[in-house]
């Protein structure tokens, strides 16, 4: 037989390794529970498989349980300003031995927290800044925001008098703006900015890419489901433009139009002017968070999704940021969703092997969403027994290299 | 290293070989369609691919043209008697070289034949054995005949007499009966039967099980649907049982028990008992007319399906058919449906690898079933993208054995 004779031999392949990292399906299930469902569905064909599950933080409220999850640690309380000033217990996360801490924003000012009086123009993140700075004095090195789910359109101006910048009015009073006050800063003073957040490394979660102002800003995109009106967004706007006008006066920059500037009520523009904050896409964080690169490591296969891939999709949302990051790695991606756009088909280049859906029957999503956790497992088992059964075919013909 | 230490190496493998043999999707797509579009779609991303189709003939409308798409061979135009008595031209297939021949009842005496006077106390089944015979005497050694889409209710006996079976009346008059005269039959000589049929082997396709008469015999549960009221099914009926009666008198033979006798309005029992065919699931005549086992040698993937699986699919329809067949050859089995019912699942134990349906959104029946040409064509590429890019995989653990 030649040198290059293909050689026909039969193999054996155990599958044994997975990664499960979904975003969540927005509405139907977390994507705590998904990873739960599918390590059951994995283990309902495969009992001894090993299975890492990673919920995905996407910023907003569940973003400090998700990292606990996904790599454990230790859930610390602090009793903290909630969105109207008035106290309240809330928490952050510590990862990577206390290395790494997680703040979410929404766990002291978030929209739920302001039921049923939600105001933007009234509400702080004064309780956020606490947080980040009780992370700080913890000895976290690297502190995460989550940025989303918020009350608030204070432009960060809270969280930042939380950590030491004071704020003057025209008359050189000091106060705490929040958003119905940011056209009255006159200057801003870091100079007391606190000294354990001294080289304290500080990255903010935000997945949207709007700037601090203008039509496709922060009060006009989001206000409105704050609880602003129409007159409201206008003058929220206003002060967010003296916001910017001022940080240029005082700290010589500007950060308005840097995407993400209008995430959170303009949190993602004061987290990076007051404390030279990165501002990245979630998954992008959570990826370097669970250091992506050696959690896939001999895996046979990466799990991913959500509830609907489409052409959105592809701007570096979950699915299609674990793909390109996996790319290289040459273990699969395989995309369980629940709806297929077919402009997802350009997933396919990033790294997406292959998208299944969780639809078994063709009803419309108010019926089908009932079945979808169901759904969902009867999809997850079938593929791992039909790649089962196709890796333990006896013939294949093949190359050894 | 230990003789049976685990070896890590890279294997290439190119998948370059795939067998359709699918179902119709019953009202959106036939299996000739279905093969034709999961061609293109499997070419889309391995151009090279080798591909056999084999649309599935169900016995009924069609099944001609089936097997000779899936054999090649020839169409053999004859002018035989419709389902009322008058001239029409009909056609059966030639395979396997002329050696087997393909008659589909629905050419002569279906029911888009008789569309706006079906009456099945009128319809004969007279055409169908005159091309039975015509493909005897061509040099057929083994005739299939697809029972389906009849518009008759005659037992067959119109077959049986084109092929020399007389029938007499009380008064011992000659008749061809109809479904109206089948009470008629006093007596039946079959001595007359055609030579050019001895030693031929006949077999009918019919899926279903149903008696020959009786509450779920041919004529409650098919009648209605052929244009009988409730009147005349009760009439049609006593003329199966006197049917029966008058073959046992004059054959020796009862056949009304058999499954499947009450197929194509008594044509089971008929075929049996004049022609001495064999009653058979239709997917196991095709299997066998196909050489499956030869069909499938080398194949990497075998790709059937159906409009809906569920627990009725169970009973030996195309899809577990298939898979049953396929079951020890070593090649996986994939479904690709419409809807899963999760009665489905028994499929798995009868050898189907994988079930993947083509609902793509969550969208009621009526909506997708428009797309569902597309839905078809996503999902098929989308499982060898899969399959693609998990068998290039290039880090695997195995064993060679």
């Amino acid at each position: 037989m030649g040198r290059n004779a293909p050689v026909r031999f039969r193999i054996l392949i155990k599958l044994k390794k997975f990664v499960l990292m979904p975003d969540s399906f927005k509405g139907t299930m977390s994507s705590a529970e998904i990873c739960s469902i599918m390590d059951g569905a994995i283990k309902a064909v495969l009992p001894a498989a090993e299975i890492r599950r990673i919920p995905v933080a996407d910023g907003g409220e569940g973003s400090v349980d998700a990292f606990l999850l996904a790599l454990g640690g230790e859930k610390v309380y602090e009793t903290v300003s909630g969105p109207f000033g008035d106290e309240m217990v809330s928490y952050y996360g510590l990862i990577d031995g206390g290395a790494t801490a997680v703040v979410e924003m929404a766990a002291c000012a978030g929209l739920p927290l302001a039921e049923g009086r939600a105001d933007p123009e009234k509400t702080t993140t004064y309780g956020v800044g606490q947080l980040i700075l009780a992370a700080a004095r913890r000895g976290a090195e690297h502190i995460i925001v989550g940025l989303g789910g918020s009350a608030t359109n204070d432009g960060g101006c809270g969280a930042a008098a939380a950590a030491g910048v004071r704020f003057f009015n025209s008359v050189g009073e000091q106060f705490v703006p929040v958003g119905g006050t940011l056209s009255d800063i006159s200057s801003i003073d870091v100079s007391g900015f606190d000294a354990a957040l001294k080289g304290v490394e500080i990255t903010a979660m935000c997945d949207i890419d709007n700037p601090l102002f203008g039509p496709d800003g922060a009060a006009y995109i989001f206000g409105p489901q704050k609880g602003a009106d129409a007159y409201m967004v206008k003058f929220l706007d206003k002060g967010l433009r003296n916001l910017d006008e001022r940080i240029k006066g005082s700290l010589g920059i500007s950060v308005s139009a840097m995407p993400g500037a209008g995430a959170a009520g303009g949190m993602g523009a004061g987290m990076a002017a007051f404390f030279g904050a990165k501002l990245k896409m979630g998954i992008e964080v959570v990826l370097d968070a669970v250091r992506f690169d050696e959690a896939i490591s001999g895996a046979d296969l990466i799990l991913t999704g959500e509830g609907k891939i489409d052409g959105q999709s592809l701007h570096g949302k979950v699915v299609v940021g674990v793909a390109r990051r996996a790319k290289n790695s040459g273990v699969p991606v395989a995309a369980i969703v629940g709806d297929i756009d077919m402009a997802a088909k350009g997933a396919y280049s990033e790294g997406v092997a292959g998208i299944f859906s969780i639809n078994t029957l063709a009803q419309d999503f108010k019926i089908s969403k009932l079945r979808a956790r169901d759904d969902l497992a009867f999809t997850v088992e079938n593929l791992i027994r039909f790649l089962r059964a196709y890796k333990s075919t006896p013939r294949i013909n093949g190359r050894v290299c």
